[in-house]
């Protein structure tokens, strides 16, 4: 008897039941209810090779449901991905299993992007999309020509990246990407119809979609649907009708199968209703080999992509952006000795465009845009001409009004692989993309924020666009670089360390303000996070440490302080990051480890003071501001909060002087 | 000659782009182009009365796009609300003004709600109008019957937020809700076109909403849409087809007239084409009555009211709710007697639950919610009926899996008055919510956020869903109390500060996982943000302070420190800002300013240790988790992070033998 559809999307229902009951813990409800969905799509749909997860021309797939871990887990085990193993699978959620809570890109080949949070899978398959266009558009069909695809449930469609997601893939009519939507009418709290009215095939159409539905538990009726999805040359949400749970004999249908093991009881029931008649974690060799076939099916496929490739012109350029690594040379570099030479004053975001005219001149992967502040963000270039849906070759994207959008797609684009995205809005919005800044960090995507209107320094706009919090809560995310350069020298090094970064994101922020060019030496010394940029010429009695805008004014205290007899050092702190990678003895050259009345620490920067003890010690002073900003010209905003050169001059003289009494 | 519905409109226009020509700096586009409808809506259809503008019955009006701050000042200065005076509006956005760059409710009564992050004010008003008809249906027509008017932009509507908030507002069917898009097809970086082919308007019926178009520059048009969007039952969009900075002769119509001044030459001409002969800041006497007329025509209305609210059976409870005066006694207080009489073992989210059982019965006007985790936020109490479009005197609103929206709507329902608002999600995806938790403090609105699942011991999730740098993160925001509770006792101190702070949010950060009541005493305790929950016993070396589940821990490491003759305190520490706000004295009794080597700081909390310097002195150690979390079994996890009592022991330990070498 030949192994059916029904048996191997069974196999996928009895591992993820059985997982989840191992584990006492997760979500059997989503993998039972897409099993069959997941099956056609695997089985004759998706262009993969399982024994190569890093074929460049494979189709992407993402589950943004991510809580249904298992229904990815089994997929990747059963098609023949070297991990998960068996023994994975019965470690599902215990420390050290590849097999985590949520899908996790840096435990498993084959996971794409780390999914959880709701909406942000759906968000980044649209960066993937873009990034299959843009590269088929520069590399042509020989060599990038594959889909995006995607399982998502009714929490990706309720949140609101969901509608910049659509959106954006609307408008760049990014045909490639297909949206399995698990309609199964229920969420945690009960009925989706507790909270929503909502006709969401409708929604999608007003957004440029194409829609398909199908009966998500009818192999063939999915295979028409998909078949349908193939050939739009619009993005395509498939609705697909399902049981949650689907084969619980009690709970299917309801949310109470959604994220709880099933017991004992209930899985004996979803045996037998389903016919599946194995022991826990058994699956019978013949609907193994059936699954095996599917991870084999794409091999064909693969030699031939292979040989075109070595066959191909750009095959070494190619594959030099696939793996990630930028071009020969050094252009950050050799535009640094022009800046040396010839000092400029302009406000960092300004030094920011003139280091993106010559790096992405000389760096074609990089592919820039901004939340609809190109303007103020700075963030197009001569080299980036518009990536649209006529000219995918291009490398500027108007992402429009989406920020949490615009970086979830950038997530997806660096995630693809052969591009690295770039993207702009002001430092008080990165609060509206904080939940996919957090998943660049986790995820190790080279993702590089240009955050600017950096400070108060942004003037009348006022407290809702002063950042206050933000640079300091940004440096909380663990492995996202925050970058915060003083002038045209540093900011050109901060974007060289951003790019040279594989692993990880960065976020540069930018003042609106004009500021001097303070350095007049190479070496990129923002490389080590902090680093002395003016020496006490008096006895060392003060260390002035500021960042951005407000190093000009730790230099112009410096100089009033020398000239009272009071050496004081300056240091600029680019980075904390950088700075906590440093040697001890580094760090203890820099800021000896004295008593404060011997040596004065004093940080100088326009935001919140809380955190900066880690290098004033408890006992130094910090200048900043730990309330809102306020509308109102610059000069009048930085004197009202005390952020001035004899503000901050005579706080310091006035300490100094109390302790010699 | 009769003064004309043009003469008004205009008289917004030249003041609109006096102001911002003075200031050198705002926005006259958006005030220009929406002058019309401002118009006829301020002289026919809002519901005011500007000697009052704290009338409870009054229409809201809240001006979604707020970089058209201008729109709104013109309009409370021309229709004779105390201030904005001329004066005020010369001095736009200047350090001072109330007429700050965009509209902040804590200067200027008629200014419902601050503005300006894009999408957010017409989120908020989908609050407003929850609170209208949940008010209405506890206190009837004669108190409660207004309705809640957005102006709001192209990107308010592109912003994510708006999917959330449209969908909530259409499945509540708030028909009181009126949202009057200027549909100008223009954003900052140019057309519309250029990022977004939505259908708008069949987005919006696709959620349960009407549709209404006109001319916006056709008074006759206009008033025949207000009129039909009052008629409708359900929440009502009205497309307003404008142009961007209209009369402008060069700049209207394009993206240049949006946020800067249009220049002396340009306003010269704008003049002229708008026959406003006026000198900058002068509004003819005739036009000025015309507004001022409309400013009083509310008037009768108002006093109706007055003598209906004086003859109401519900007076004084109405007029309590809406001062925001919590209830007399102090049932929080009573619910701790029980609680010290008989300990419970319980996680702090279902202390919250077991807090909020008696507090939601004794105070009326708390109204909770969940972002779709009801059980595993344990906000949903015995008094908390559902609130659906069919009851509007429930209590509990199901926000669906809109963390954003619910966390919108909250301020919205905090800012009307006569509801204090709390709702819940998992700590982690404050993210998400996290450009609307920065209004709630921005806007000194009481909001009580419950987020649960505070920190890794969340367990098998994973790092997805593990708090990590959220806790800091969340305390670098102004004017926002992040508490922190330890076991049932505190938990209800918490919430019971949380609602007497009746000018700004707080947040109750909770466990997943059971802890143990480790207070015996009474005294509000949690009010002084830090106290010595257990004091040393040997001779003190060490300060153990930790928060929420890791007292446990700092109480474990206490005794096997005093069982080796270490002296230590446990400062159990729920809230940072609180113990700012106390005195020197208070600070230096609990944490003696002395050198580590004599009494070493401790500090255990299983989240980022950046910036617990502030209290361990940078000499001190911290515990705590630096990077992501990890999937497994609680124990499993904490034991991973050296978050165990041997293990913090141990270190202690070895720090103080390295001191005394």
């Amino acid at each position: 008897m030949s192994v059916s559809d029904q048996d191997c999307a069974n196999a996928i229902r009895a591992l993820s039941m059985d997982a989840v009951e191992a584990a006492n813990s997760g979500h059997p409800g989503m993998p039972m209810g897409m099993a069959d969905v997941a099956t056609v799509l695997w089985q004759r749909y998706l262009k993969f090779d399982a024994a190569d997860p890093h074929w460049p021309d494979r189709d992407r797939f993402i589950l943004s449901a991510g809580h249904g871990s298992m229904l990815i887990y089994s997929l990747l085990h059963l098609t023949g991905f070297a991990r998960p193993t068996l023994d994975d699978l019965k470690a599902f959620r215990q420390l050290g299993s590849p097999c985590a809570g949520h899908p996790e890109n840096f435990e498993l080949a084959g996971i794409e992007a780390t999914t959880g949070p709701l909406g942000q899978g759906l968000a980044m398959a649209v960066g993937f999309a873009i990034a299959e266009r843009h590269l088929n558009a520069e590399f042509g069909d020989d060599l990038v020509d594959h889909h995006t695809w995607v399982i998502a449930g009714d929490g990706c469609l309720m949140e609101g990246i969901n509608h910049e997601a659509i959106g954006l893939a609307g408008h760049l009519k990014l045909g490639r990407l297909k949206v399995l939507w698990d309609d199964n009418r229920i969420t945690i709290d009960g009925a989706v119809s507790k909270s929503s009215i909502e006709d969401i095939p409708a929604r999608y159409r007003a957004t440029g979609w194409h829609v398909v539905e199908c009966d998500g538990h009818d192999f063939a009726d999915i295979a028409r649907a998909l078949d349908e999805a193939v050939a739009s040359e619009l993005p395509t949400l498939v609705r697909c009708r399902t049981v949650i749970g689907k084969g619980a004999p009690t709970k299917a249908g309801t949310s109470g199968s959604h994220g709880s093991p099933l017991g004992a009881k209930e899985i004996e029931g979803a045996r037998e209703a389903l016919g599946w008649t194995h022991e826990a974690f058994v699956v019978p060799d013949d609907i193994r080999e059936a699954w095996l076939a599917a991870g084999k099916r794409g091999q064909g496929e693969h030699e031939a992509w292979n040989a075109r490739l070595a066959a191909h012109a750009d095959a070494a350029e190619f594959t030099r952006r696939m793996k990630g690594e930028l071009p020969a040379g050094d252009p950050a570099g050799d535009y640094i000795q022009t800046l040396l030479a010839d000092p400029k004053k302009v406000a960092t975001r300004k030094a920011s465009e003139m280091a993106l005219d010559v790096l992405t001149a000389a760096i074609p992967e990089m592919v820039g845009g901004s939340a609809d502040l190109t303007g103020s963000n700075n963030t197009r270039t001569k080299a980036t001409g518009p990536l649209t849906s006529e000219d995918y070759a291009g490398r500027y994207i108007s992402y429009g009004i989406r920020e949490f959008g615009m970086a979830a797609a950038m997530n997806g684009l660096a995630l693809h692989g052969g591009v690295i995205p770039y993207g702009g809005t002001f430092l008080v919005f990165s609060d509206y993309a904080r939940g996919a800044i957090r998943l660049s960090a986790l995820q190790n995507a080279r993702v590089i924020y240009v955050l600017t209107h950096d400070s108060i320094g942004l003037g009348e706009d006022g407290p809702t666009h002063q950042p206050i919090e933000h640079l300091t809560s940004l440096r909380l995310i663990p492995n996202l670089d925050v970058y915060r350069p003083c002038d045209t020298v540093e900011t050109a090094e901060c974007w060289a360390l951003a790019l040279a970064k594989q692993d990880g994101p960065s976020v540069l922020a930018l003042s609106r303000q004009n500021l001097p060019q303070l350095r007049a030496e190479a070496g990129m010394l923002s490389g080590r996070g902090a680093y002395r940029l003016r020496a006490a010429e008096a006895e060392r009695r003060v260390i002035l440490i500021a960042t951005g805008s407000e190093v000009e004014i730790a230099v112009g205290v410096r100089e009033a302080l020398e000239a009272e007899g009071i050496g004081a050092d300056v240091v600029s702190m680019p980075s904390w990051e950088r700075f906590e990678d440093q040697s001890a003895d580094y760090k203890a050259e820099l800021f000896p480890d004295v008593d404060p009345s011997q040596i004065l620490r004093v940080s100088i920067e326009a935001g919140t003071t809380l955190g900066w003890e880690r290098y004033t010690m408890v006992h130094g002073l910090r200048f900043g501001i730990d309330g809102w900003g306020a509308s109102g010209p610059i000069d009048a905003v930085y004197d009202k909060f005390g952020l001035t050169v004899p503000k901050i001059t005579a706080a310091v003289r006035e300490r100094l002087n109390a302790q010699e009494k």
